[in-house]
Order: C-alpha cells, then sequence, then structure tokens
C-alpha cells in the first residue's frame, strides 16, 4: 500500500515496447493534457522522477529530464560539421527540443520547424516550456506540412536537415522512414549539406535500424551510424544516422569549432569526445547494420 | 501488444484496496479533469466499459454505468420508509447522485447538499452530468461544509438524513464516522425521521463496517446493516446501515407506496423483493457485526 | 517506492475483465504452481490478503479467503432444496470446493467430480488443501473426462447436478454453457433431480447470464436465477441458475432442514435468510434475462 | 483485451526504479523459480521478449537476450588492458555471467567467483544454462562467501578483480561499495593487476556512481569512469570503473592482443573502438562524477 497516497500516485502510465511484453512505467503526477489529434493522441503529464513527459500514441517522445541527451546528439553531430550552416530544417520535432538547440549554433539565419500536427505545436508550447523555448525566436518558422511533401518544394536549399521523427509504426512517423523521402532530404541540400535522423533503437525494433540505415545508404555519398544514451526511449540505447553529400562525421569534425562554441555551457551530453566515440558501435548493432558480417 | 492502440489505452488508473495487495484497475481512455483541491485528489476520466470515473484520492466514488446500484440503496430505503419526506439533508455525495434520487420522491420540499469540497462540486457540475442533473433544481441547496459541524446546528428539522461519505480513511471521510456525528445526525432528525449511511465493504475493510453499525446503534433505537451489489467499489459488497427513531426498516415498509411511485421506471436496480432483501446478511457478515455469535 | 520491499510485491496478477479495460490486479507473494496443461493455463501463487489464488488463463477460479460465498450458494440452495440428495455430480469444480461442500450432508452416497483437467485436480491436491480437502473420501470419485460428453451416459441416475464451470469464454467452459449439455443434465437426474449453475456475472459479462438462463429454461420445467457477492470474481456479483424437474427454490425450502443440519457451523456464508433473498434479483438483472420489460 | 491470452501474458514484473515513480515491466511467460534465500528474493520467470530474466529483490539482474553487453564490458575491459591474467576473482556475479567471459581468455589459470548466496548458484545452474555454463569449469572454484570479507585473506594474489555486485541498497550489495572494501581489493591484487567494478546507472541513481568512483580512487593509483548500454538495466546507461595499480586503460590497451583473440568471435558487444570510446563520457557524468567542473 501506498501509506502516504501522493498526488497522482495512482495513476500510470504504460509504454508497451515492440512486441508488448516490456515496457516502462510512470507513475502520473498530473496530467497537464490529453487530448486526441486528427493524428494521434497527445498526452502531457508530470512525473516526480522525470519532470514533464510528453507521449505521442503512448510512445515517450520527450522527458523534461533526459531530453537533452536527444537532442543534443541528433542536432550537434551534423551541426558541428557543416562548416557554416544557414538555412536547417527540422522535420518533425514538434516539441521544440531539436530546433532549440539547433538556434544555439551563431551561424543559423533561418530554421524552418515542419510538424505535421498543429496540437503537438500547441500543447508544446503551453505544457513544454523547456523544450519550445524559441518557438517565437525570429529566426524560426512553424509549419505545419507532412515532412515528406513539404520537401519536395526544395532543391539545394537546406545546409543541414534534421529528422526528428516518432517510430515508423507510431501516429504519422511511417513516410519518414521511405527512401523517396530519404532522397528527397538530399536534393533539397545545398553542396556541402549534412543531415541527421532518429533511427531507433536495436534492441527492441532492431529491424528499424538496418532498413532506416541502409535506405539513407542509397540516398546518399556518406551515411554512419552513430549512438547515444537515451534514458527513456525503449532500451536506453539510442541510434542515429548521420549522412551528407561528402563531409565524414570524423574526418571533418574540428574540435576547435567545439572548444570555441559560446553556447558551450549549455550542453549537457555532447562533448568532443562523444562526437568520436558514438560513432563506435557495439558488435552486434555493426552486424544488424551489415557494417560487419 | 496493443495490436490497434486506441486512445488511452496505455494509461492506467489503479485502485489499491486497504492493505495495498489487491486492487481494480481501469483503462483511462480520456482524462477529463485532474486535480488537487483543500481536501484530496480529484480525477474524473472516462474509460470503455464504466463511462465517465470520478476518484477521490485515487479511491473510485462513482461511474457513469453502476453508480445507480449504490445511489438507489443509500437513497430509497430510508426514503420509502418515512411516510411522508419533506426535509432531506445528504451529507458528502458531492457528484449528486444521492440527491438526483431524493428529487425523485414527490413530497420532498427541501434538500441540502453538504459537501466540504467546492472542487468537487464543480467537477461533478462540469463533467458528471448524469449524477449532478437536479444541481439546479430550485428544491435543493449546496453548503461546502464540514458536515460533521454543519450538522449541529439542526434539532428536530430533517425528515432524512443520507450519509455519503468516502472512505473514514481518504480525504474527509473519518469525521463522518464518529459517535457524536451520528448522535448529531439523531438530534437533528423528527420524530419520524430515517437515516442511512454507507459503511463500506465487509470483506477488505472489514473492521469498519462493524465499527460504523455499532455507533451508529448507540446512537440510534432502531439501527440495521443492509447490502447491495455495487461493482466498483472494493469487493462488490457493499454495506450501508439504515437508522431511525422508532421506525422499522421491514416493518414499516409499504409495498404499495412504491408500487404506485411515479417515477418507479427510473429505477434501475431497487424494488420491492431487492428492499426486504438487503437486509439478509450473510453468516459472516452478522458475525462480523456481532448480531450473531 | 516500495520502501520495505516484502517478497512478491514486484510481481503483479492481472485479471483483464471482458472487454479488457477494467480487471483485478493481486501481488503475488509466493508463485506456488506455473503449469500449461493440454487446456489451459493453470497459476497458484499466495496473495497477502486473499491467501493462496488459483486461475486458470488467468481467470481467478479461487481463492482461499472468499471461495465460501461462491461454493456455498452454487452447493447448498440446490442441496436443501432435494429432499434426500443421495447422487451427486459436480462437473467442473476441479479445486474441490463443491464437493467439500456436497460432502457435509449426511444422505449423500455418491458424488462424481468431473473435471477435464488432471492437471487442476493435481494442483488442487498439492496447492489448494482446503477445497480439495475431501480428495480421499471415499464416497468421492474423480474423474477426468468432457462434462459435455460424460453427462451423456446417465439417464434418471442423479439427485443433484452441479455445474461449476470456468466462464464460456476461457479454457474448456464454453461448451457447458449449451442448451443439449443443459438437456442432457436434466436427463441424467431423477424424478425430484435439482439443478445448479453457475452462469457468470450480469455486469462485466451481461450477454452471458441471459443466455445461459434462457437456455437452462428451455431444457428444465423449473429454472430460476439467484445471486450472491463473490468478492474476487468480476463485479463481486455473481449469478447462479437454479432448475429443477418440478421443486421450487423458494415453495419447497424448508428452513427446520437447515436449522438442524449438523453442519451448519461451518457455513460462512449461506443461511436461511440468504436462501430465499438470493432470488430476489435487482430491476436491471431482470430485465437482462428477460423475466420483466 | 488481449484478444488471444497467451501463457503468462496476465503476470506482470515490475521493477520500481529508485524513487519508485518509473520502472520497467515484464510479462512473465513462464515462472521457473521463485525462493526467498537468507538473503534475499529470487526470481527466475521467462519473457518472449528478453528470454530468461534473473531477479534479487525485484531487481533485473540477467536476462538471457541481454546479459552480454554487461558482462563483455565489466570482465573484457579490465582482462584485455592486464598483460597475462592468471588469477581472477569475480565477487557476486552468481550467475556466471562474468566468469564465462574471464574463461574466454586462454592465459587464464584459477578464477574464484565468490557468491553470497548460495540459493543465486543453485537458480543459475538450473535455470541459466547460458550464464552458469562454465560451473563445471576445472578452473573455477565457487565459494559461498561474503566478499567483503573474503577478500582480506588474499595480499598479491590476484591479476584481476571484478566486482559483479548487486545495488548498494538491494540485498548484500552494500557492502560491497565501501572504500574499505576497494582498498583489500588493491592489497589482494598483484603488482600489475587491474580491477573493474559496476557503479550503477548515473541517471535515475546518480548519487552512487560519483560515490563509488571516488572511493576506488582513494584506494587506487588509477581510477576511470566507462560506460555501456545495458538495456535492461535502469535507464540503459550503465557505468563501470576501471581501477589498477598503475596501468591505465587507454594507453596500455593493445588493439592487436583483441585482433588475435581466439574467442572473439563470441563477443557480441566489445570490440577495439568499444573499448576507446567507452571512456567517452557525456558532459553531465562528468560532472556528477566531478572530473568536470
Amino acid at each position: 500500500m501506498e501509506k502516504n497516497l501522493e498526488p497522482g500516485r495512482h495513476l500510470l502510465y504504460m509504454e508497451w515496447y515492440t512486441g508488448g511484453d516490456v515496457g516502462l512505467f510512470m507513475k502520473m503526477n498530473k496530467i497537464l493534457f490529453s487530448g486526441q489529434s486528427e493524428y494521434q493522441r497527445v498526452d502531457v503529464f508530470e512525473n516526480p522522477e522525470l519532470g514533464r513527459v510528453f507521449s505521442l500514441d503512448g510512445i515517450t517522445m520527450t522527458t523534461e529530464v533526459d531530453e537533452f541527451m536527444y537532442h543534443e546528439m541528433l542536432v550537434h553531430v551534423p551541426m558541428f560539421i557543416h562548416p557554416n550552416p544557414k538555412r536547417v530544417l527540422v522535420i518533425g520535432g514538434g516539441d521544440g527540443g531539436s530546433t532549440r538547440e539547433v538556434l544555439k549554433h551563431p551561424s543559423v539565419e533561418e530554421v524552418i520547424l515542419c510538424e505535421i500536427d498543429p496540437m503537438v505545436i500547441e500543447a508544446a508550447r503551453k505544457y513544454l516550456p523547456t523544450t519550445s523555448v524559441e518557438f517565437d525566436n525570429p529566426k524560426l518558422k512553424i509549419v505545419n506540412e507532412n515532412g515528406a511533401e513539404y520537401i519536395k518544394q526544395f532543391k539545394d536549399y537546406f545546409d543541414v536537415i534534421i529528422v526528428d521523427s516518432t517510430d515508423p509504426t507510431a501516429g504519422e512517423g511511417g513516410h519518414l522512414f521511405t527512401e523517396d523521402f530519404y532522397k528527397a532530404c538530399r536534393d533539397a541540400l545545398t553542396e556541402n549539406g549534412v543531415f541527421s535522423a532518429e533511427t531507433e533503437d536495436p534492441f527492441y525494433d532492431r529491424a528499424w535500424v538496418g532498413i532506416a540505415y541502409n535506405r539513407i545508404k542509397n540516398a546518399f555519398p556518406v551515411a554512419k551510424v552513430y549512438m547515444g544514451f537515451m534514458t527513456t526511449y525503449p532500451s536506453g540505447m539510442w541510434s542515429y544516422t548521420f549522412a551528407s553529400k561528402g563531409l565524414d562525421p570524423l574526418k571533418d569534425f574540428n574540435p576547435e569549432k567545439l572548444k570555441n562554441f559560446e553556447k558551450k555551457d549549455t550542453l549537457k551530453y555532447y562533448n568532443e569526445e562523444i562526437h568520436v566515440a558514438s560513432f563506435a558501435l557495439p558488435t552486434f548493432v555493426k552486424k544488424l547494420i551489415g557494417v560487419e558480417k
């Protein structure tokens, strides 16, 4: 028995991982928002350990306490490879965490955040102030469009494209995992353009890392999987794929740029060693994606 | 895995019964309200099976689909014993279900609903229309007072008093289970006055039925436990105690009055046979409350 | 957090009720048996509140602490109507609780317990001593047969038949809910024969009470639904159907026989008033089964 | 509802992480063992996704599917730094996974597995064949002693000591996190001796990483934290601490030795790049343990 019942300790959020036999549970201290949009179920609640938790269709997208791990790794790995990123497109990422990280780079002049679901933007603006903090930045433009369609109008335009999607099986995430979409991203990039995408966990969702990586590799001259801890995502072991029209995520990495990065103090996860180390993959992941037999 | 995730099937409400080792869980389809008042935690959500569910401090108070069982048994047993009930007091019962049943009796001229917590009244008005349906009835007066204090100002005034409290261990329910309170209820009743109180379940909360019954028996000349099914309360087996200054719940029961009851069609649980049968107690309950050795 | 983790408080048994959106959870203190038979999944565990819990396919069959409610109501209602029951058949009921109650009647000479699944008998013998206590009684014969087939060989033989089945949708319970089966039961009974069957709960499983009652009514001259509390079954509100070739469960009830019952002290639920009261049905149940419009 | 109930999907194992507001749940397909030893509660069950799961006091120790991540990182990082490890002590680690990895090194002549709880050894031998596979290897000696006491008798004896403990707050894990214990380990090592210990997750259990690291640093001339994914441990982000009397885990790492490692094909996680990368720490971990302000 909960001897001293604290608010909300009788309300449980359960995220069933792929297969449905394992998952994470969180107590819901306070429920801030719970709605059904045209695309998906949207929930925001508070957990004593994790702060505000944002979920789509029962899948955790963001928790206030650990979102930095994911957003820093997704964003700064490509952003520090491009020599001078000015125009950046973030597809998905309606909580605002990725655009917040992008806007730490002083060279950036224009960021487009293409989030399909207006309810996500509204909920983030109202209930997730730590990720949506830059929503009123004049450099940022928010559009509510299907990213896979929206990208097609751009050719040779963006310096960096970041795909911050939901799972391929959740909500509207699936169309952001096709080879056609990756090719459209490539075409929308400038010559020095770089790209990153979240490519799922290689443990519970093991098929998707390989599928996504190989599709990206077919679309781009350079493609490499990198990894980072992400404590409230399934397995805690998250994969990302870096791609580019030519720049290499290790050879073209300049630690000096990061050392002089004005906002360095705001980075809680990403650093010089982590940039390099994140491309070292456990043997089973190498086999899973086919870079080792 | 939930193959086709329906809205809210990943959110679980868990009610730990006394002791904390058994309880009921409900999926939360939609969360309508979730707040913390001065007195308690208040939640209202939708469950596909049970409709709207209203809970205080993680204890289920009302579900749209089965509240009639509880409210009909708590209210009509005393109301049909009193020959001509005009003035009725309901203590607790902020969802409005008990006053709705009281107001079905055409003799009633004045009903006071004494609910300590204004947040309960507001939440009921807004989210529980089927129980709060009579909140604007001119015969009804709602006061937000502590029932155990409020009752003291009345002497020889009410024809019927109904105690529709939360559990003695939850929220502010405890002060509605003292012998002083029951005596104050007796004093507030007219000569023909009758009384009923919910007195918990005799399975998980077994101590309380006997305690409450014996305190009521000390305060009133007539006191008898009766029971009814209440499907979403712990054990599904609910006890009530009838008391009066003289009227007997069986000898003074007039089935004719019920046969001619204009609102009879609105009763889904209570009927002539049930009135009588509800005073037949399982042997272990008789022993628990001390009416059989 | 469970401050002082007690054994097994991290293991949860969850029984999803019909529909899957509501259910009971129990902590598993100690797991005594967990097996898969030819017919069903069989689990026996200990719960601090409920003692030993026995479940088939995730549906609670018996808990040590409340099984008396169910077994007494299922067995003694028909047994006290028959003037002199000698031969009794229990179909299902492999935990032994029903045959234990049957064997309290001194007139009984022969009891057949027809439980399809030998694993249930073995598990009960080993882990449920309080229900299987009479398994070695020389008057008892245990057969592992499909009850729906086994019954066909008997004509005009049994004084009492008791159907103590699992749910129609669980394990092998379905074939014990057909009209052909009920007719075979009728044919296997002697002229004064009486019959009872568990017929599910009228709240979550609402269709089955009416279906079972009406099929039994088609097979027998006399058929009446009665009810009792059953705290760990879905909704806590359990229905049984009494049937006979002519005897009436109320008119032919002789309270004297019960007053003189030698084993009366062992009855914890059933008594004279309860026998009569259990045939009083809530209005919604009368409508559900069609005895009231 | 689980439309097609598969065995055991109604039984849930819940691991409450530190604080008790977040945790992992796993369905229990089949329960193989559930016992209470002198020291702790021991459970072994099967999960469709994770294979056999072994837990102590409700804390997951090993799952068949991901234990390689933990055991390879705990064992091979120190084993590949020592130039010629002959005598190895594993403290804790009763499932056998660490000793299995140790025995892959051909130089090893003697391994002592000091597991305090005989029930863990027995359960592992019987139900965890993939980790306990080397229990009958003649080079291995299993002793059931308190590691913190047992270590005191050795001076200048072991080449490698591996602390494979449970959590400091679970079972008997606490005494393996004291500075005295770490000093006793140092004294039991030979001149070239190396050491590793699991030092918890820096997210939920954040205090312990810093405490353990700083105590180890006080006891040893060289001490460095390294990290790896461990998918079913809290947060999926696991820390280990390497220590030695002088050898450095990076400067003294010889990738050639690993390239020529005969059992290389059996390694599923650990490889040359991972060895180096595992010492790159996220910024917040550096701050947590005090190596960066």
